[in-house]
């Protein structure tokens, strides 16, 4: 995502080579991290780490997790265990929890111990929650006051709690047991009186996440109510953690990238198309296209059986099943899409399978005219040109069932629906698309 | 997206009949304005006013954004004109300019007298950005201050801003020409000496966007750098308005469903699966199913001319247009998905053509060996099944560059890369796939 940036590349590589410490410390401290990263990525790593040392290990926390993921990778494994304790302890939890779930669990056995023991426990935690539940997405650094102080109070204990928080916008209200009682926004507190109390000014109707809940949900409810953050309770609704705005918008985007791709039938690349190794690339493609292989395998076979030999009937082999593979992909893709943005649910089955009848008999019967016109062309007779229309007019109609039934299957089994590829629902299509022909073709010609 | 909650409702009716204003008020005012609108969207139109009359115009203009756009319309439809300029007045100006987008814009015309001036300047300046560009995003109501104040002061005049600020947490100070200066987040001012001056805490170095940036890049801008909002300003470099995290979120998801279609060959529903109508449905689909029937048509045309009889060649015909077809629709959608989020831009064209003919020599190879072993059971000599191996590695390196060759080509026309979609990628491979085989089936056999 983060492109090096060419410019100012040599002249960071002048300041290390003379032990600029002024200059590299300008560079690191004044800029955005996000622009530090950038200008800095296309140093080698023992260059990077010069760089980052000339900054206070807070400030390196900052700057380190804008790398794109490969990087951080290369440069935890290529420092002095003696840099990695407390840049560790100093990121945050969230950031943190990213790059410890890409290491060697080994290796990172080996570091924790490294870390204050407080930091190592939210670790743990952290790292035991699955990565696509609410508990993947949080953070534990949130703020939170207790109800029974006033606003006044409030605001000064805030600039306490503001390094450790990655958010003080969003401030959670909590008895003594740590179970959610209301929130309030830093505009309410500086809104009110500051002799107000929390608990007066505080919303009690708190929408809240599980520490399970599928990260979809939590996309959905993030964005359907505008929120920066989002509270994560556990099962006895005590606050665990927090979800702030910039790591949904991150999942969405990232989601929205392996969801096209698992579509066209690729295993997510996890990484910038540019950056992915040819070999792995060739991988992640290959073995999907092997699977469609062995389908359309299937395709040939049913076909070599089919008694369909006169050259217009073969002449139109591809058109009558690509009409059926397109129709599939729109309705797999509407299905897909729609489930996960939370548009329609599995209860909506038989809706969804009624609409696409519906579809499909009205796309069917549109190309069936144009496929008539064409068979005119080429078939002996009129009679025999039917065919063609009749054929196009149950695949279209096979492809909008196919398409949004298989999606509708896997996520029933628990599976992502994004896995019925658009490929694999045309290659479903395919054989039964021939088969369909061929039977058309007999009824119709015998 | 919000979907019509069923328990609420006959309570709601129940309030409505007994005209329990009351009630009504309670219901409306206490929740989120989300829930206010997930409960109430299953109220006919004039039971919805009924209950949005019970509270304040103010209260009004939080609920009306979060009731999907096609109800808004129509609530506004049918709404008495003196309720409609209070409630345009009170609108967020974002949420006002997606409306107005909406709308005839005759009737917009007629409205607007409703509103007061000043507010009406505002609309006209949104209206005219296009829907695609930073201007398209962005609301006017900001926080903002002059740099010679004191950190007390500042949190004094936010104050009185913060009714009319969709965001106070990130303050623009700018100078008597509103050009841009600096930036203060409240977290800065909070943790500040109330002594300090504002000029003394700002960060100078503040990343913006231009009035006319393509939504694209406000993306990738705002998730790189995790801002709450992003301030834009005019070719003079004055503050205009603010792009918050909550909008780019909603486009963010709104372009992955649109591209999503796109890819699949269907043009972007712009509303729920569930809610669009059939006929509109039927027409977003039937446009492409067409442009792709008479694709397949070229194809069929061909196919009729072509040579290929043996029955066992024909047998093939889907397989091997069905492999260059599913490589292409792999690198299609990797290199459109590159493009829309920044991972790879339009120069990086040779590079990204060198990497898929590599992939399709690689991945052809692959699919090569099936081929041939799958050849030698149907072809009459081992020579002979040589014809289908051949055609895979060469359609499947066909696939990979008119997959990525298509969509760059797009790019670079200004046009988006989506819209060349994997049907279509696969319909034009089908096409020189068939000259292909006949190609190298005349070669081997003769």
């Amino acid at each position: 995502m983060v492109v090096a940036n060419p410019i100012l590349l040599p002249e960071l590589r002048v300041m290390l080579a003379e032990g600029d410490a002024a200059g590299l410390r300008e560079v690191a401290a004044e800029l955005h991290p996000a622009t530090v990263a950038e200008f800095s990525e296309g140093l080698d790593d023992r260059e990077l780490w010069q760089m980052l040392d000339a900054v206070p290990v807070e400030r390196q926390a900052e700057i380190f997790p804008y790398y794109p993921m490969p990087r951080q990778v290369e440069l935890v494994m290529a420092a002095d265990r003696q840099h990695l304790g407390p840049l560790i302890e100093w990121m945050a939890a969230d950031n943190r929890d990213d790059l410890l779930r890409e290491l060697d669990p080994d290796f990172v056995e080996e570091i924790l111990p490294l870390v204050a023991k407080a930091e190592r426990h939210d670790i743990r935690m952290l790292l035991s929650c699955p990565e696509d539940s609410a508990g993947g997405l949080m953070t534990t650094e949130y703020a939170s006051l207790p109800a029974d102080i006033t606003a006044g109070e409030a605001v000064t204990r805030l600039r306490s709690q503001a390094p450790d928080s990655e958010s003080i916008y969003y401030i959670y209200v909590l008895d003594a047991d740590r179970k959610l009682l209301g929130f309030v926004s830093l505009r309410d507190l500086i809104l009110a009186r500051p002799t107000a109390l929390v608990s007066d000014i505080m919303q009690r109707d708190v929408i809240r996440v599980r520490l399970d809940e599928p990260r979809e949900e939590v996309v959905q409810k993030l964005a359907r109510f505008d929120f920066i953050a989002i509270p994560v309770v556990d099962d006895r609704d005590r606050l665990v953690g927090i979800i702030t705005h910039d790591d949904v918008l991150d999942a969405v985007r990232q989601d929205a990238t392996d969801d096209a791709q698992r579509i066209a039938a690729v295993s997510p690349l996890g990484e910038s198309y540019l950056d992915a190794a040819i070999v792995s690339m060739t991988w992640k493609r290959g073995v999907w296209l092997t699977i469609l292989f062995g389908t359309a395998a299937v395709t040939a076979m049913v076909l070599a059986r089919s008694p369909i030999s006169h050259p217009w009937l073969v002449a139109f082999i591809p058109l009558v099943i690509a009409s059926g593979g397109n129709s599939g992909n729109q309705s797999a893709t509407l299905v897909i899409t729609a489930l996960s943005t939370g548009d329609c649910k599995l209860s909506d089955w038989p809706r969804i399978l009624k609409r696409e009848f519906a579809l499909g008999l009205l796309l069917g019967a549109l190309l069936a005219v144009p496929g008539y016109l064409l068979g005119l062309v080429y078939a002996p007779s009129p009679i025999d040109a039917l065919v063609i229309p009749f054929t196009i007019l149950s695949v279209v109609i096979l492809g909008t069932l196919v398409g949004s039934g298989l999606p509708l299957l896997f996520r029933s089994l628990g599976l992502d629906p994004a896995l019925m590829s658009n490929p694999f629902v045309s290659s479903i299509v395919d054989i039964v698309g021939i088969v369909l022909y061929t039977a058309i073709a007999v009824l119709v010609l015998e």
